[in-house]
């Protein structure tokens, strides 16, 4: 039979492979909570928000999302994906400023609505497209010191934007 | 005059308190991304999403969001409070199960779209309404071991869901 005839194993491995990445339909809660299958939601929008900590230090580095694409990437990859939302675009993050997130750990949370990535950070160490280490890099007082002005938490750049960004424009919107 | 007559130093002090907790408006990337004004964005939905980790180790607890009263109140009582989507609600987190999460520290990202809470929590120190300490309690393999089931991170719950929460509506969607 023609079929038999024309079957090579590459091909069938690298279909086996794709579909093994293919993502679990939600069926009922305790599949989604209590199960070992990948059933994430992907928003109205298609994407699912994603929180990026640095695996050695603990540290909140960034939060960001992801479309069904950038999560099969990641996956496939070892190195963080994003769906960029200001510039519409599937986002290898580091491809512009070499600070590549290496893949330590992917967790998924309860009802599989958001991403964890621990990862180590190439190059400087920095995510923050401002030149901080953190995207978090100031602190809100509250209590008894609420309304008064944030709080600087790192004391300098890590890198200077304009040097590795050029004139690219600025991710945040108002 | 009748309105100095009236005056009153607690309630000018209440007004005061109030005024120092509204949030500045979102002027120039720069006041937002180097500036010191709580400036926080709120999505179309009115939310802004809330990354919570556990003081001590690190650890991400959960991924939930905040409308503007929940961050007043969280700013203001040193609490994390929370917007419930799946029930529409504001959330006083413990207020059912006990297991309030103590503000150690508040931070914002570059563009403010995005909060960091570094929490101590109360009771047995579960913040997942599955019962398990993290909501992040299974890891998704990737690389080479791409496609296998996830795998759970957790030995066992912390506490049994049915007991604490009873017959209350799961709030995860499918």
């Amino acid at each position: 039979m023609n079929s038999n005839a024309s079957y090579k194993p590459e091909e069938q491995n690298h279909v086996s492979k794709i579909r093994s990445l293919s993502f679990h339909p939600r069926l009922l809660v305790e599949q989604v909570e209590e199960g070992q299958d990948l059933a994430p939601k992907f928003d109205a929008d298609g994407v699912i928000p994603v929180v990026t900590t640095d695996f050695a230090s603990g540290e909140l580095l960034m939060h960001a999302y992801m479309n069904e694409e950038a999560l099969r990437r990641t996956i496939e990859t070892g190195e963080a994906h994003y769906w960029s939302r200001s510039r519409q675009c599937l986002w290898h993050k580091g491809a512009t400023s070499g600070l590549v997130q290496k893949i330590k750990e992917i967790r998924i949370d309860d009802d599989q609505d958001c991403v964890w990535l621990r990862v180590e950070v190439a190059g400087s160490g920095a995510s923050c497209h401002v030149g901080y280490r953190s995207c978090f890099y100031r602190s809100v007082p509250f209590g008894a010191s609420q309304g008064e002005p944030l709080v600087f938490c790192e004391e300098h750049k890590v890198f200077d934007p304009k040097v590795v960004y050029g004139d690219a424009p600025n991710p945040t919107k108002l």
